[in-house]
């Protein structure tokens, strides 16, 4: 354990490790919220982006005067490493801190500042020649910056992990859609027998329903390239350069790629969050499509005896520790649970969002944390539940044409021919008596076996 | 059209319709709040329960020397008519108001007043002899007589409509557990095949399920009966008799026959109302259970001839304007779409409740709103599941004697004998093989016919 | 009350009250689903739709030879009864039926048919020569109409209602923030004194968040314009010409003025409703941001001495049965209740929304009915909230003033002069000694009288 | 890194990791379910259960003389180490699973039976003499083992963790309570000035809050008491002796303290967890009581100087990273984000629970994980808020003084001696005017100066 060294803010000093970055405020926070701290430490991309924010806003200061180009220069290099992940375990805060993350704010200003200070050979805890305030928050408030982090971080998370995991999974069913596209079945609605559809269209609803996801996920985009940074501690952008937010959201669109901008109302975008919470309820959109897909392909494969049986999925492991030879839908299980996490995440995303009060929001790291945690396990779930299930999907033809064979509702096709009380009649019978349709028909008359056969062709109801 | 009549309150005077009871307050509310007219004027438990609010608080402030004798008895006369329904339609108010409901407890005192002074030959709008604030709301605020009145419409809702709706439902069920107790089936976990369970036993499950809700809802009631009537504006019981709140909460139990007292901290009492978001959550949980249940009935029904039809179900209209004899499902279907909506008005009643500052929730409409809706559709769906659904559940017995004759998970009967990987192995190769269990117990050779037949007893595994 | 006469359908005979246009299946709905029968018929815009709906469908098959002019003439004759509003009594079903709407869709189809059968000099029930399914259902299904009807439904008031009553709200915010752009005040975060902005920048961001809003409902329209009409029982389109959901939805276009168009998938648009859940999670982003705008009203108008009481709103009742000459901010209260109400609306809905189960989702009418109650309350909210209270907004411009001065957090200018640390001291030390800011920074000595009377001047710090 | 050690289950062999007691299902779940694999790893709680529970049923077993004695003797060691955290390293598995918890069972079956046979000296894999189905999972399953872990897991935590956390805040402020009992101050309704309470009094609402909170928790207790085990696959217990469920349950009882008993309906116990929802509720109540008692705490010491002022919280750490010498009311914050936390919990739990169908609900993990982070953040927070900040609650007696005196709400004394109309014409006159009470008093006439001063006397309005 390294000797402790003295660190000080506006309220005094105090003791931190000697072997760690942080300072005083920091400290300050390990001290006071002891809350979560086995889980609620921010993730890797929260740091990441505070790494990139404060670079850009280095690289900000220095091309607009506010800043000399060696201070600007030891920022960049110190925060380089913040985003390599270099200094992952500098970052010793939970999520339920100061509501304005003001101290997840100080730590990325403590651990860059005593980075560059050590860069340039001077002494940690001295603000010397490199200022946590001063220097490398120049221009910024906790209330600005950390919403841009936000963004920053979610922004990237849904372009690096979420939303290529969905298109995968996406592109696995329209594949199986394609495939299957002349598999005729059973359709279901009210959870009974209906008229045919093929496997294929049956697939398509769910690659249309996730494609409608992803499109209103990319819709929320916009609002996440929107950043506060600029409007400093109430909007106004007081003790930053005028410029300066335009220009640090140009450099942070220039590191990472994605279309940052500085957003057009500062006090809007420091006192609401209403961008992540439209994005939370996207990916709210996103569960309760891929529920509804679990859900169907789970039921499906119900049996394998006793259930419906049409569909295969692949068997992963003992489904029971009593019932021997039991199989499990157990990725749709982990997938439904998942979408009920995000339901639940995006509840206290929406109620954090609603509490604004004046110039600030004061929820702002438990509506981070909620938006991020969802966009990992969408992904992680979408992953998994692709190559452990979607990928492993077959039909199950003999059942599959059984069920058809029998199905009552091929009567609709009958409608059009002889309306739509005479073909009741026909199904009714059929059921009643435990005949065919067909049998049902022809006893009452209402069709010849040649126009029976001519008019009830399920392929042909499926309109393929 | 009558012709208007002036009344006047502390803001001045205002026109109200002439054959109308109400007052300035009243009519101010009108017009200031047309939100929802059509749908949330406040339904007869709420105006009941302010009737019997104000006579309650006219005999005890009688009793304790408060109000003259006289004056008491007029209140007494009009709030009984209140109570009766017969002046429903002078409560023209929505829940969209004042947070307080300041404007229905004047709503309450006005029609009161006017209608007391009409009963003495007086003047309407005249306050003589009977002052709507002075006299009718005596010792009274809105924040503690609106909350009183909410809990005694709570409280009667659920002792007059839903324990009797939801424990006839209950014992329908309890009833058909008991008739189908030896009807072996087989069980699902997870959606497959599991081992054996008899109708009886799967029904009990939903009694129990049903059991535990009312459970929960009764211990909701003690919250309920607890009274905010005394604490007068803030809690301290200003400008009311000392013992006021707890003789008008004596004659509240009296008058309703239900165990009403004074709220213990009246501070509590008006600035939260989480006895009301307490059984708000009771009624979520009713919920749930009635949703799984009735998810479980339509599954069980499912079919006729593609799904797992081990139940019939009443056919009560036609399910399908183009599937000629499709029958649904529809009272579950009812009665989940009510279950989704319990779960959305237990969502806004919990955020209210947390909304309070200082000595007030100014949510209280919306809260007793929705818990009251919860109340009549939750009981409203129960009579119309049993009366449609319920009663008319029977077995398909052959469906039910097929599924388990194929069921694979009856091997389970097997691991006392030859433990769990020898049973394992002989489930795995009849899937495989699609043949009997049996046969491929007897071609591994793990046990003998014979044994086969006395360990594999279905009504055995279920332990009845 | 008129005699009753016989209508008929695939169950058989059933009475219906002669003075009455339903039919049969109606009749059944009426006795089967006695649930919420007060608050839950549905509303006008719904019966409107399916009127549209109807004409357009009467169009589409008589356009494309599946319909002989004259019954489609007949059919678009009583569909634009149905649409102006006169048999708005003939529609008394309610939300909890069965899940589909199919019920509902029978009773628009009833309706219609003997209507057109009385234009047409017929006999009611007789069928004959306009028959409820296959004349004015001809092409089509409970499962493509009714969620047809809910998108119209909802697109409609959107467009009728919502969209101009929130424009409203928001152009009387807009002009003051203008008008008092420059009104500087103290701007105050985690509720505690920080730097200062002006009152017009503060409104500035509530308009900023409605603009979002509504921003965010528009991009929800286009999800709305796609229409199910086509997909008929499965989404296959069975029994409708293959045009028919194209032709009929630009039918509806052209009625309704709207962009509706045929939806690209239909299994998608039968099974799940995402563009719906999208919407409500939208009108929860407007709610969100109505409830922190009422908030921070009613708490810059808190007091009206003991509080903040930098504005002044209206007067518009008695605030209190008890505390004579008391005026609360009771709009504000009726919105934050209507925007808790939509949270639970919102919640209700998506969770209605990911209970789908293969082709159908059997949570159709809950989804409309929460949809269309959230845009009906709040349009109806932010009317009045404009008309009685935002009109009526002022600054209190003595209590502004006496606030700004005595704000500590005016010493942020003096961080650029003389960094974070030094002029933190002078804070601390002024509210350690409740003295002014000007005589601790003086008595400092960090900066001159003329430098402080120079570099703090509070309107330079509102950057405007 | 240890060589490879082969293992097997039904599926056949796979490889494991030498230097881990998990065997073949544990290793499968790895790799079959790599989602949120940074947070969602079972918390020690969980562990410790399964730990409990192995220990108890290898006790029951062999009393019921299911199990050889040292068999069972082997499974207490092993179960012992697992207990007293020992082996937590030993459990890679996430929450997103199988939704019975089958894999988790299994995890624990497999690292119990391998260290159990390395203690008798066996080959890990082996399963001898210690067999992880057969002896460690004797009579069980993990359909009733997983929910008997999960209410083990709640219990402790309830009882050990947030229980005297919370009764820790509520001493300390029911200390406060009585320290400032007669400290009389404004009392607030709609956030508008109202009659007087004292500080006591306001705290004591908070105080009666939590209480209520507390006895909602507790009355939850025994529906978490009672547990599944014995129910074994289906809820029949198949496989398990009849006296399995109860004699384990004892054994549990005795281990942990706590009153666990076998529940009495085994069906509902494995296809529903409403004991667990209608806790969560309660925790919810307790977050909405929180969250009004923080948001209460933070409007109190809004200010320092343009704000409410009437209370000071402890300074903890500098409140901005732009603004000098700002305090911020951080441990408010961080309770108020847990609160919204616990609400978005309590969302995912109360849906998962609904979602049971038939023997079994499947969303097991993912509730108990909800559940058992909600109480763990409640209880850091309680415990944050109390030692950072409850305890270090004082009043600012001059703020509350200088605005009790120019409250007009005093003016309600007057009502009981000249009615309400003309106690409201003086507040009015004295508003407008810009006067003292006793001035427009006096001016009006309606009462004498010694009336004025006898009548009104804030501390005799709080009727303490």
């Amino acid at each position: 354990m390294a000797v402790n060294r003295v660190e000080t803010d506006s309220m005094g000093a105090i003791d931190v490790p000697g072997d760690h970055y942080w300072g005083a405020q920091t400290q300050r926070s390990i001290e006071n919220f002891p809350i979560g701290i086995e889980r609620f430490k921010w993730q890797p991309p929260v740091i990441e982006a505070f790494g990139i924010l404060k670079k850009a806003a280095a690289q900000a200061n220095s091309e607009l005067g506010e800043l000399p180009e060696n201070i600007a220069a030891l920022i960049v290099r110190a925060a380089d490493e913040v985003i390599s992940g270099k200094h992952n375990q500098e970052f010793p805060l939970v999520v339920f801190q100061t509501g304005s993350g003001t101290q997840s704010n100080m730590n990325a200003n403590e651990v860059i500042a005593n980075r560059a200070i050590e860069l340039a050979g001077g002494v940690m805890g001295s603000k010397t020649p490199v200022h946590p305030n001063d220097h490398v928050n120049r221009g910024q408030s906790s209330n600005d910056t950390f919403p841009t982090a936000m963004h920053i971080a979610v922004a990237q998370e849904l372009h690096r992990n979420l939303l290529p995991a969905v298109q995968k999974l996406r592109d696995t069913l329209a594949a199986k859609a394609e495939q299957y596209q002349n598999v005729v079945k059973t359709g279901r609605t009210h959870l009974q027998d209906a008229t045919p559809i093929t496997l294929g269209q049956e697939i398509s609803g769910w690659v249309a329903q996730i494609d409608f996801a992803l499109g209103v996920i990319k819709a929320g985009l916009p609002g996440i390239y929107d950043l506060a940074i600029g409007g400093t501690a109430v909007g106004t952008g007081l003790n930053s350069h005028p410029r300066f937010g335009e220009v640090a959201a140009g450099h942070i669109a220039k590191i990472t790629g994605l279309a940052f901008r500085t957003a057009p109302n500062k006090f809007f975008a420091l006192s609401a969050h209403d961008a992540l919470v439209n994005l939370s309820a996207a990916l709210r959109t996103l569960a309760g499509g891929l529920m509804k897909m679990a859900n169907d392909v789970r039921w499906l494969a119900s049996g394998p005896r006793c259930g419906i049986g049409e569909l295969h999925i692949p068997d992963n492991e003992p489904g029971s520790s009593i019932m021997p030879g039991k199989v499990n839908p157990t990725q749709c299980e982990a997938m439904t649970m998942v979408c009920v996490q995000v339901f639940g995440n995006d509840a206290a995303t929406a109620f954090a969002g609603s509490q604004g009060n004046f110039q600030l929001n004061v929820f702002k790291p438990v509506m981070v944390h909620n938006v991020l945690e969802s966009i990992g396990l969408l992904a992680d779930a979408c992953r998994a539940f692709n190559d452990h299930c979607a990928v492993g999907i077959e039909p199950n033809l003999d059942k599959i044409a059984s069920n058809l064979e029998k199905n009552l509702m091929l009567v609709t096709a009958l409608n059009r021919h002889i309306g739509y009380d005479k073909a009741a009649a026909i199904a009714k019978k059929a059921q009643h008596e435990q005949t065919t349709l067909r049998s049902a028909a022809l006893a009452l008359g209402f069709v010849t076996a040649e126009q029976y056969d001519a008019w009830i062709v399920p392929i042909d109801m499926t309109h393929t």
